[in-house]
């Protein structure tokens, strides 16, 4: 098997590794898509299925679609939510048809978040935050799921293509409630492809793989439809600030929303975990342990955009010339930059939310 | 408990006594509710759910609704649906705010018709059917499934209500489909009280118990939301013309459909199990053994409307004095009438079903 990408040999490798064996993934190499993006280039995005169908729809201009959904509760994202947005505009700019989908009957369903509360949480807040992440609001399709029948009425189709078992082996449990939003997801992941048949891709978190394997499945058991199993691409958990595997809000002193008052974010980096040594003079022989370093981690995934900027500071910090202080000021700095254009943008994509191009249902 | 009354003596009336106590069942008695109507009287009727709340709601004349489903598969219905529809007809005489919803989505789930295929096939069979069966066409308010969002995103939400396990000690068994359907039959069910909560009666086939407990169950489980739990009414199958205890479409030699050419319900008729005695002799000295014989629960469940008719025909059988070749005869002329009747019914109606009282959705 090939090995994961990572040019900045982050010690998280091992366990993904292991998770594209478990979920029989293909490993992403940069060289899959043409002018990668930031996470494409530094194996943060790691595997995939199927991605050679969508190079070739992106090299010889034929359609695909990309899409993802918005689960609108509260009015808060993190830092996974942002790569998706990432892989998304990425493939908006490479030609696909995309479409965001706002989860509102399975935010009523799952989180008592009523459909009308919903509705209004993703129009003030979540539509503007993903755009404010670089979608193209002219380009970019939204739905709201309790409006479209025609992913509801397709969910009870695919329901009986599944059973209790086979259902359970994909999900680890099989409650009525998660069998509802599973194969209404279903639904959702083969929209685009409703009126024509054609290859889509669907950037996703490691946690929503599920939905892509059992979508794969129903499209394999519905062989007349000749629906495009979906392509799927997987990036790495951002870490928590304090060295474990995944940011969560269960950690709130290890975790950046979107937005936070940058100044909170730049006390919480102060206190990450780095890979600076004990002393200054210890740090400058021996020079700072990367692979264990949280703050580069997060330059390396979101702050920085440029190759030859993070190469510098990757080398400076790991020969010592740069302290692990430093780079946090850096982080910081970086960060708070990030945080005001992100609000800026977000005021201002949301006073024209209403002019999105939302797909009517009779 | 209360011994099923059955003044017929009907052999199998003791099966039901067990389904009573096994479903943990009321006992119904023709006092229960106001001009009981012909299955009622007879012991047809036999088992319900919170009859009492029903009762006083047709007594103190306050608002309740009686509520039924057709599926629009075939365009056949059979006895089962005749009983259906003749007690909602009793409820809806009595002020019941009547419903039929149509389950195309379940339909073209389970059965694989397609909604458009669904929907023609309830306009220009099922809903005629149903009203030449005895319901007011300008007092019956009817509902495609796939139309109505709020049933579907109720679905959802009690879907979440309910585990795995519980779905299975109530249906035996849980595939994707099946909870699908049910938990959108318990919207269905509490749908009229979506706007105003109020008593509601389910007249239904044995069979379909599940869901009015399951719709129970969920019910309890929503007390902030304050729905009346469905009552529910259950009568007797109508038995094989062979004997066994519930005319299927399997045997198609003892089943009668409708509609059907009533000279080939004439020969089923005549081939039908009865109580008659082996010899001309024996059977005016014996008598029928009525318990035992087919064409007389035709009679009772369906084809004799008066009273005093029915038991001058029960007497006369059962002292040896009429034949079951007479009986059989009288059966045919019945069902004869009954047939044409139904089929000039089902035209008219078939006429006017673009004007019915259907809930528009937006």
């Amino acid at each position: 098997m090939t090995k994961i990408i990572d040019p900045y040999g982050s010690e998280l490798v091992e366990d993904y590794t292991k998770i594209i064996k478990d979920f029989g993934l293909d490993v992403f190499t940069p060289t899959t898509f043409p002018e990668p993006n930031r996470i494409m280039r530094r194996g943060v995005v790691f595997a995939g299925r199927d991605l050679n169908i969508i190079a070739k729809c992106i090299k010889e201009k034929k359609p695909f679609y990309a899409l993802s959904g918005i689960m609108p509760t509260s009015p808060q994202i993190h830092l996974g939510n942002k790569m998706v947005v990432e892989n998304l505009a990425y493939f908006q700019k490479h030609g696909a048809i995309t479409f965001i989908l706002i989860a509102d009957l399975e935010a009523a369903a799952a989180r008592g978040v009523s459909l009308e509360e919903g509705r209004q949480s993703a129009l003030d807040f979540h539509i503007p935050a993903y755009l404010a992440l670089g979608l193209d609001p002219k380009k970019t399709i939204f739905y709201f799921q309790s409006e479209n029948k025609d992913v509801v009425h397709f969910a009870y189709e695919a329901a009986k293509k599944i059973t209790l078992n086979e259902f359970k082996a994909i999900y680890g449990n099989a409650d009525p409630g998660r069998i509802m939003s599973a194969v209404t997801q279903v639904g959702d992941i083969l929209y685009p492809q409703f009126k024509e048949r054609m290859p889509g891709i669907i950037p996703v978190g490691l946690d929503q793989d599920p939905h892509i394997r059992l979508t794969r499945d129903i499209v394999s058991r519905m062989k007349a439809k000749k629906f495009f199993a979906p392509s799927s691409l997987y990036h790495k958990y951002t870490p928590s600030l304090d060295g474990s595997i995944k940011m969560s809000k269960s950690k709130p002193e290890s975790c950046i929303n979107l937005p936070e008052d940058p100044k909170d974010v730049c006390k919480k980096i102060k206190r990450a975990l780095t890979g600076g040594r004990d002393t200054l003079e210890e740090h400058r022989k021996l020079g700072a342990v990367i692979e264990k370093d949280m703050v580069f981690e997060l330059l390396k995934q979101h702050l920085i955009e440029d190759d030859a900027e993070l190469d510098k500071i990757y080398n400076e910090y790991k020969s010592g010339k740069m302290t692990s202080g430093e780079l946090k000021q850096i982080a910081c700095e970086k960060m708070t930059a990030f945080m005001n254009d992100f609000t800026a943008k977000l005021e201002k994509h949301r006073k024209d939310v209403k002019n999105l191009n939302f797909v009517k249902f009779s």
